[in-house]
């Protein structure tokens, strides 16, 4: 997988997921630092129509397995460190 | 929603996701910082059997909206930041 190839890819994805995996939109999820092998799985449940959302079915269906590994891998590239909300 | 609350349901899931929402195996996403209507929607979605999975869709069957609106909140609650990958 080539993470680098996967950021110019992960353009199509930035308007909802954000470049660097941060959402820009509620219903969105964000992507930053989920592992290759969860963003590979649910690209492909929406390209093979498993999972369903009406904006990720049309943009995963023309995605190739080696797209699907490097916008992947991209995503996964990205650390992240969480804060708790105090008690 | 009730976040208190959320954290203490949010027990069944932490073995997973962690308490702090980050993964603890790779099939599993990270859920710290994701909205309260993304996680509303997919729990609601597991428990329609809209969305499958082998084990989210045991776990969500007999949520209540109301647990679900909880838990979603704890998560939602947790703060995210990103690192990016050097170029």
């Amino acid at each position: 997988a080539d993470p680098a190839n996967g950021r110019k890819l992960a353009r199509q994805c930035q308007t909802c997921h954000g470049l660097d995996g941060i959402a820009r939109i509620p219903i969105a999820p964000h992507l930053a630092g989920e592992s290759q092998i969860y963003l590979e799985r649910q690209l492909k449940a929406f390209r093979s129509g498993e999972r369903q959302h009406e904006m990720m079915t049309v943009v995963a269906k023309d995605l190739t397995d080696q797209q699907i590994s490097d916008v992947a891998a991209w995503y996964a590239s990205i650390k992240i460190s969480v804060t708790l909300p105090d008690e």
